[in-house]
């Protein structure tokens, strides 16, 4: 089933999250610490990396979204995610899961699979980190190769309906799915690409998006529209991949009705 | 108690602190060191964020100052804050403590009292965080509230008097105090609310002007009044957040004494 | 012995590492890992700052060089240091290792001797980190002055003969030996010095350059040069050093034939 998002609804789900200025936890690898904060607060958001075990879970109590990104999971940090990841379940705290380079390595592959039980709000990856997700249960798969975002929609959908998860598919056309209904959006450039973080900045914009709404398909497809509007506005402004990074969080603080209304490439 | 400090008084402590290049060991959160060790670098000083049990301890005798800032105190960072503190204070080396986010989240909270026992030389942070701090021996608080600065001003008074440090409570208007008088700093921009480390990197740049100086009142006003005018260079320059961070650091290289005379707004 | 290396070598050199896009693992310190992993996508690499127990030695046989940089060697991430070197060497797959502040901090010169002894392809530092590495066998030295890079010159030597290691000391002019040929970079300026991560970045750019190849002394000039090169690329257009490393990202990514045939300082 296809469905459409139209610029109004991106517009005011943006306009929701600035004006509810969210608390968002970031549990997230130590590379792209500082360019995620700076995203969620460029957006209207409020950052706090609270990832110490005894305080990560209480803090997902009272945030108003939370995110796990596995990029470099090390050892207290990957207690502490897992006491997050309850205690946003248990106080209905909003979370997604970013299951950075799963598949071959296998710390962070067997803490994805406890985590992905917890049944997170939304999951976002590239299409071999959703396919080798996907294999738990079947055996594991153990993915590394680059695979086009087309090949991983059957096992986002496999996801999405055994976890209850908006899963999202990164790539040229971002796709995201609750398993019954199939979003794609075109937007984006390839800078977004050579600057590190700039699919891990996402998940945290993400889940943003996530704290002021029910609709979990409409909020995953307004952070993936917002965030890639704000790319290709950056892109324009930029001379290289250092010139882009700063733009884009220009971008992000500047971004507005008309941008999305001009740009956004939604199906 | 009020007291003034003059123009000349902060630029010839930033020409001091510029001609003798202090080694700055910093121990802080993962989110923003590389924008604290950027800042020092820019200002004229020697960053090194030594953190290693084993190591925090002999470093803080050589460093010329130091931070402690409890962003992400995870477990062995932790234990090199409590070492380096205690060397820094057998070695005469100032310091500063940075009590990021206590109150409510209990592993930095405890930490935070440990610290403060050991008697820092100055000690910055928001309202609610000074307000937690001096809730030590009187049962504690856990503040999580946003205090506006003046709320906090005898909660630093009390902090100053019985630990003999030099509090700093950061807002739209800095105040400081030793416990007897009282400085405000009204420059600044918004901007840097929207830059993860604003706050932290002035407790970095506060270790610096530690240095050269036995003045801790003098020294810890004139490290925020140097900070915050440069934030006022910086944002004339920007067109947002992140060209806001970019421009910063050049004014933080670039500040001299027309910049400090012009823009100066100290009680 | 004095060789040349010509502009069309290192621009050859450059285009194949452009053109084989390698993997370049990093278990690197926690100040640069973002300034170290943008510099890699900048040249047209793919950076993996893989450096959990468990994961770094089976990333480092997959991977197309290894970068370990012990600015912030944590307990695991020694750990994770020694199990990639050594998979790395079982594995043929060339490693970099940048020695920091070496000599009077003990746990890091410990863990340094441990991974000289895996005798890594390429060791990169400045003069006192050299003479540091190099006291290694002869009763340590622990060397923390500033030592100018022609004094360390003798210690490179004995390091390169003794451990097989192409030796490049940083500064002013880079020196790199293979223990018997010296070649000399004069290219750089001032600006890198004031980037947190101006030094740790080229460990990593210099491990992109020895992956496809295996003229070790070559690849480790070529890379010195097209980074320091960059480095003046950007000063022309920056107006300090916040907008110098943005500056930098973007002439990474630009740099070409004429670039280098132009600014080429080599000798």
């Amino acid at each position: 089933v296809s469905i459409t998002l139209s610029a109004s609804d991106v517009i005011q789900t943006l306009a929701e999250v600035r004006s509810s200025t969210p608390l968002v936890q970031c549990l997230t690898n130590a590379v792209v610490t500082n360019v995620t904060a700076n995203s969620l607060l460029a957006l209207g958001a409020t950052p706090a990396m609270t990832d110490i075990p005894g305080e990560a879970g209480l803090f997902a109590r009272i945030a108003s979204a939370m995110l796990v990104n596995l990029g470099t999971p090390h050892g207290d940090q990957r207690i502490a995610m897992l006491e997050a990841a309850r205690a946003a379940n248990e106080a209905g705290t909003p979370w997604v899961l970013d299951p950075v380079a799963i598949g071959v390595l296998p710390v962070r592959t067997a803490l994805a699979f406890e985590l992905l039980d917890l049944k997170p709000t939304a999951i976002r990856g590239n299409a071999s980190e959703i396919i080798a997700l996907a294999g738990h249960g079947s055996g594991g798969r153990g993915v590394d190769s680059i695979d086009a975002p087309e090949s991983a929609l059957e096992a986002a959908t496999h996801l999405a309906r055994r976890y209850g998860s908006v899963v999202a598919i990164s790539g040229a056309t971002d796709i995201i799915t609750d398993g019954a209904r199939v979003l794609r959006v075109s937007n984006g450039h390839r800078y977004l690409t050579l600057m590190t973080g700039g699919g891990c900045a996402l998940g945290a914009v993400t889940a943003a998006f996530l704290a002021p709404t029910r609709d979990v398909l409409s909020a995953v497809t307004s952070a993936t529209a917002v965030y890639t509007i704000a790319a290709q506005m950056a892109a324009g402004r930029a001379e290289g991949p250092g010139s882009f990074a700063v733009a884009f969080l220009d971008a992000l603080a500047a971004i507005g009705p008309a941008d999305i209304r001009s740009h956004l490439a939604l199906a």
